[in-house]
């Protein structure tokens, strides 16, 4: 694609600096990367971030948006139980934005990437009118992976962390929700700087058998379809299980509709064939886990009570529901 | 990243028809695609195309605009030498585009990768304001490669197929130039289907000592640019040489401007140690090739006449060579 001489010098100082380890045979600069043979099947995911619709510039920091960018593929791996390596990085530029931006921006994808030990191997910069970052991200699976269909019914759900704080961060962000203090930046931090549970995966898929399992993206009720509609199975979720952190209780009550439909918390959702109590499951995958529900016979999601009665629908959750 | 029903839908029906060849152990549908073990040292490239930018809608079909969303990222792989394998798609979707629209995008997309025996591997759909589609590619380096860094002193400079018919292609689409009957169809074409040259620059690579070699994206002369820079060199072009069509010429006559600044031909340009004659080079790589120019010491490029001095000055051109 034909380029201006901007927008070669901007990929040639993004990509002055960047480290790589020994997987990298080759790094910016020339038409392909290229990486060593990989000795063991390989991962491969893509994923984007559009201005207006998944941030705004105004929000956060151009350091926690490049970070951001790669944790959300990040987030892809580790639910398949991989180890990420390298990554490719499309930037879609607008006018608008100067060198200082972009410099910060890719500081911040840079030290997410050390931090996983990805390398960044190549990169492309094209105008656009919006700023978009599509990252192209490739792993190792060693061992296991943990796959959509691999549900079954008698598993046990589990989830890492607490569900619909990144949620509430974005509605607190662009006004939808008000908050204060501790709460609101909490809140916003969990959307803005997500973490991808790459090691939580990693043991998961050391499992026998290997779990089913996907990252919350798209919120728990929608990804929980996902399984669902992959293994042909139907799930029963507690609704008094569902791991709310204090800032979500202190916003939004008992109102689970974020907690269900909200998205980009990037927590872990997986069913197990054997019950494991939730504080060894934590132990063992270095990351607070909950038993939500079970994989049953079906093909829906119910949420029940605790009297095992399906619970009063709520806000934003039944249209969603109806997808399974 | 948070979608809507209607994205997983979209995503759903243009992969599920996908075939997939025995080098891919799981296809779409999923957080990541599994790859076999590549086993040969892999390559891995990035490009995207946007609306308003790189293309129009009403400029040519959707299957055309999925090809060569394709083409410029096999493209690539070619100009390393390399065989593609395997691809992840992004699409940036903007109202207004139909469900029949995207499929036939991804008819296109599909055509072009079993022609190159790419398998698509993985997709994913965003919201945005402008159509992009973002493709990384992966493919396998068997024997040499062909790098942008490999050219010395006295090599001679060679080009595959003809050089600025799809800039004026481009040109005549936006109405920048005029041109008509079978010369404006050819040149059209030249812009809206390009070829990657996948089996001249795989054989290029068991040259020894491997070629220089980069894919005419951005012009010749801005990625003659790229093969000096990497390399340290500089070269001497015969504007004489220069492989023009006769529908470049009927239209452009002698100006050499788009030949020499115009990009979208994904032609090869390369440098080899040794003098072939392109009639022997042709018949070896399966291709028209013609030779333009010579390596010097230096970092210039210059473009020479006939009587070896320096050519008259080319509106577009010294602005381009300023960058070498």
């Amino acid at each position: 694609m034909s380029k201006t001489p901007g927008e070669f010098e901007l990929i040639a100082r993004l990509t002055a600096k960047l480290r790589r380890g020994p997987g990298t045979l080759l790094g910016p600069g020339d038409d392909c990367a290229i990486l060593k043979p990989a000795r063991v099947r390989e991962l491969i995911t893509i994923d984007s971030m559009v201005e207006g619709v998944h941030f705004r510039l105004e929000w956060g920091s151009p350091e926690a948006l490049g970070a951001r960018a790669l944790t959300v593929n990040l987030s892809d791996v580790a639910a398949m139980g991989g180890r990420p390596t390298a990554c490719v990085v499309n930037l879609a530029i607008r006018p608008g934005l100067d060198a200082r931006f972009f410099d910060r921006l890719y500081a911040g994808l840079e030290r997410a990437a050390e931090a996983a030990r990805v390398d960044i191997v190549g990169g492309n910069v094209t105008r656009a009118e919006a700023l978009a970052i599509t990252i192209a991200l490739v792993g190792e699976a060693r061992g296991g992976v943990t796959l959509r269909d691999a549900a079954r019914p008698g598993d046990y759900l589990y989830v890492t962390g607490t569900l619909g704080d990144a949620a509430l961060g974005w509605r607190i962000l662009d006004g939808r929700i008000k908050a204060r203090g501790a709460v609101r930046r909490y809140l916003i931090d969990r959307f803005l700087n997500p973490v991808a549970r790459l090691a939580a995966g990693a043991r998961l898929a050391r499992f026998r058998p290997a779990p089913a399992a996907i990252d919350i993206s798209d919120g728990l009720w929608q990804d929980l379809g996902h399984i669902l509609e992959r293994s042909g199975v139907g799930a029963e979720v507690d609704a008094a299980s569902l791991p709310l952190s204090p800032a979500y209780r202190a916003v939004a009550g008992d109102d689970l509709a974020l907690a269900l439909g909200g998205g980009e918390d990037y927590e872990l959702l997986f069913a197990l064939r054997a019950e494991k109590s939730p504080a060894e499951l934590g132990r063992r995958l270095g990351v607070a886990v909950s038993r939500i529900g079970r994989i049953v016979r079906g093909r829906r999601a119910r949420l029940v009570g605790a009297d095992g009665r399906a619970a009063p629908a709520v806000a934003g959750y039944d249209q969603l529901r109806e997808r399974t």
